[in-house]
């Protein structure tokens, strides 16, 4: 019998959760990486839009595969060589990036380029879990945040610019307007961008 | 100053057009593609679909930079020895996959599968694309096509398997189905799917 | 401790074998999809590019993680709902070729394509795998197949081109050939690239 | 007539110094990211992988075709609305990103992972590249730096982990060594390294 969608989602926020790992935590990170690019941003916002980006199979099915290994190593329960990889984080292996990158190209080319960022400065909870005083194997989940993360922001770009053409349309001289200008008054657009926030999680 | 994404969209329908490819053949691709999966399928879902993926920025800019690329190679207006491995559709030149591929990665693991297929089988259009005797270069448009087409495909697998588990939860015993019976009823689906499709290109 | 190499290469082997696939099935695949190309290639020369990708660190991790999922799955050793996904090889999954293909990368755009037309066309050893009468679980497995066989595909049409190129430089009128003229020799490179294969390992 | 490896390679370096960027720049930037992982790494090692990923033909074929348009652009010899969005380096174009990834990718995630941050920091070179008031378009071109830097740093990286098994096995006691003495002997490898990277670039 074919595993329902509902199912899938559910069990993603669960396996999170037991991980330690917060929404909030992955919220402040998006709201981190996208504050000097819309200065008027709000947590809601950026929390809307990690949800978003969790609604997504393709990011889902990587969380489910990368917490089951991680949990798996932790309770010595997997085969060598590749246990030992997992525990020691080997510097070399590469499944953990390539599986969370699998699902940061759907939001294009900017969360591919954030993910690497964060794959390096590993901001806020990402290095929480990198620290291994914690005791536990985040091989894969620290990698996993950072494609939720970088994903979410990308999304909150496009959004936001899909947002400014709509306002700049509705304006008689909307046409006229330069580039700088529209930075100018980014703030007045995040009550719509909330409002559209709400119903882009679908 | 900035431009509009109205002005990019209009544009790359109009570029597909000039170089001889109408979304009704990509839209046959589609229907081929997905025929086997979804036997009920209908052309306008495809057509549809083919819509909703030409509204993505990240298509529609390797669409532009592609066409650009051909139209210059066939004014011989690009210098050497681009010109003549563009001209040649030279076997180990990449850079025409992996412009289109980038757009396809937003469609998930099936796009991606569904666009090598198409890149070796070239079917329809991809095809007539990829035959010199036109006397054109096509070295970019082919695989924009391919990525148009299976980004289309993935989309409509993705959508059909939404719309049957929203089904399955309108049904009383709903959740004792197996997936053997939705699949006998996966014709009975097909109206609300084009219903949804109307909806989903935004 | 870190583990060695040597230690990771052995276990690929072994547990390739374990499982049911032979390098020789592979090898037959990669004869099938470079055949139409270089029409005098020979069967050891396409074993020779199956154990070269082999030898890559990328693939390595990707068939040891892959491969102990499929073990896991098949002892019901996962936690719900990814053992079901994985047992059902669930359609809209993607982690498994997504893993598959981050080790396919390394050999460019030939080697993605090739890929995606296995993926789907299921030749040889790929669609015995993908048999469920065979009782096991492959859900990562038969992709993985497919990476190391248009991972081997690609690498020979690579290296066939830079054996014609070293051939055409050897003779005095070298720039005057064409390339209809080096594919009719192109029986004669065999045993040179047979050579140059035995090299290329490392 | 089919164009020569020979021929692309030596425009690609004639390009890039007429571009304004220099080999010793990117290999400035490879062994800045580096250094904190090999102490003892010396830049004539960096050079040397630097030359050595700009051999292959991906990235040269990415690298003809990045500057070729930043170059057209320059010259306003594109059409809208693409010379436009070239010209001003639009936010959201995404196919500089993307035709540069698909030359990274041959070197792995760790490439991958390098790539992002490059293109977030804009260390060196790249940083200039960026700066518009040396009156260029180089949309492309600081994309490609960063390809060739961080695949020249994740080569090393590879590199040097094979050097160091290699001596390991060399000892008597080899096998015993923990990761921690291999690091702090790290210094000694680059003899070695340096060797091995003057073979390394065919």
């Amino acid at each position: 019998m074919r595993v329902h969608s509902r199912e899938v989602e559910k069990t993603v926020y669960r396996k999170l959760a037991e991980r330690g790992v917060e929404l909030e935590d992955i919220a402040d990170i998006v709201l981190e990486m996208q504050l000097p690019y819309h200065p008027h941003l709000e947590f809601d916002t950026c929390m809307e839009s990690v949800k978003a980006v969790l609604s997504k199979r393709e990011l889902q099915h990587a969380i489910l595969v990368g917490i089951e290994l991680d949990v798996l190593a932790e309770q010595n329960a997997l085969s060598e060589p590749l246990l030992s990889i997992l525990r020691e984080d080997e510097g070399l292996f590469g499944c953990d990036e390539t599986l969370a990158i699998g699902s940061v190209y759907g939001y294009g080319s900017i969360a591919l380029t954030t993910f690497g960022f964060l794959d390096k400065q590993k901001i806020g909870i990402i290095r929480k879990l990198d620290n291994k005083s914690y005791g536990k194997v985040n091989t894969f989940l620290d990698d996993l945040v950072a494609a939720i993360a970088s994903s979410a922001s990308s999304r909150i770009a496009h959004k936001q610019r899909d947002l400014e053409e709509k306002l700049l349309d509705a304006r008689p001289d909307g046409e006229g307007q330069t580039a700088v200008q529209e930075e100018d008054k980014a703030g007045e657009f995040d009550p719509l961008l909330r409002e559209a926030g709400e119903n882009a999680a679908s």
